[in-house]
């Protein structure tokens, strides 16, 4: 199965079908099976400390893995998030971007599952992983 | 081990020390070991056809077990989220509040751990399930 | 929905599918969603200091929800696990049967969800949680 | 952090203290917070199909993720699992031993967390993918 939607196709449709998260992730590249996507920290995404709060990296690891599966499938697939899991492991670093690198453990027919590591950039230990699986419905 | 705090000082000490959430949440009712939290939605919960971003019930789910914990401990004690899963189960039914039903499972010296049932208030099955691991570091 | 299989047709089914486990549980209660079941405690299930393995743990919840699935579906239905988690929260009590009480929180036409709690009989606290994702294929 | 253990150091210690287990688990590789680990497939891993159960993929992840803590920490090294969470992805290859690659994501004072894929013998595509969380108690 080859990549049917470059990043900047993927960026484009993601501010077309989801205008909350507008300006709030950046896919820096989509490989097969595979994504890089950015989080450029802000307040809104800060807990007291200056630690990234837990519903900003869920959405972060949510959001690359539903770039992944459209990337493959094509901007009329759906994909809705099932259920995952989550282990936050160390303090991200304040007022530093976290990057997520996910990749699709699978893609099927009805179920697709996607690993996640959340790192602040330039840091090398994980400070989350996560997996997820999404449905896809039929058309 | 009984309430330490009860609803309203839960909800004063949240508006304190998590500013960024002022407003988002509603402690209903604090019990032994159980909390209840309505989550009022908004327009930045929503996704296309009206349904409730996971992010958003994820943050309800953290929050809820979090209030939980410090409930049953007191407002000096630490709490983290370190790990947890979740299962997104039926569509929330579109402009109306997100009910969290929570549990602590566990409340040891180092971990606790905290069930959740995520409802659309008034609707009989639940949206979503999820569970929470904190640590409490030692003061 | 009703209950499609008793107690005792469920368990006489699994010991026709499932040979290897026969006599590892025993179907105590079946329900409308939800049923009890034991699994009485052998030498094989045993970590040292008398505790119960993960492994046997896992198999009780994972059971448990196949048989909550078939007693609503019927015996033609097949059901796969497909993922999953788990805390486990308490030591076992030593040479005590294990109690799995399981409900289904959603039996869909594609994915059933199940929680399981798992108890020592007869002690308060649970020693897991568990929560199981089925999916049902086509027949 | 250095080995602390090679693999036929963690295996003699296994068969010491988890005689219930001995046999069922080769050690391929002990590296620098990573093992591989062998399950040779008997029949009472099997059901209906020629397929591996769940808890014998189960029971895989779950010492491989202790024997990658035991080789860093040293035989002292107490270790008990407390959470995790599981995909079961495709299909085992009947008749075929199932392979873990597991690695640690964390080793901390108190936790550490571990992430395994499962692949039949020399088949791409991953059958499973685990993350444990093991405590680490003092000693």
């Amino acid at each position: 199965m080859a990549v049917k939607m470059q990043a900047d196709e993927v960026a484009a449709y993601l501010d077309e079908v989801f205008p909350q998260v507008r300006g709030d992730f950046v896919i820096e590249e989509v490989a097969d099976m595979a994504v890089r996507v950015r989080m450029p920290v802000a307040e809104r995404h800060l807990r007291p400390g200056g630690t990234v709060s837990g519903p900003a990296m869920f959405a972060l690891g949510d959001v690359s893995v539903y770039v992944a599966v459209i990337a493959m499938l094509g901007r009329e697939a759906l994909a809705v998030t099932t259920s995952g899991s989550f282990d936050f492991m160390r303090k991200p670093v304040a007022g530093v971007d976290m990057i997520c690198e996910c990749r699709l453990l699978k893609l099927g027919r009805v179920l697709a599952v996607g690993e996640c590591l959340i790192f602040s950039d330039g840091v090398a230990g994980p400070v989350a992983r996560m997996s997820m699986t999404y449905s896809i419905p039929p058309k």
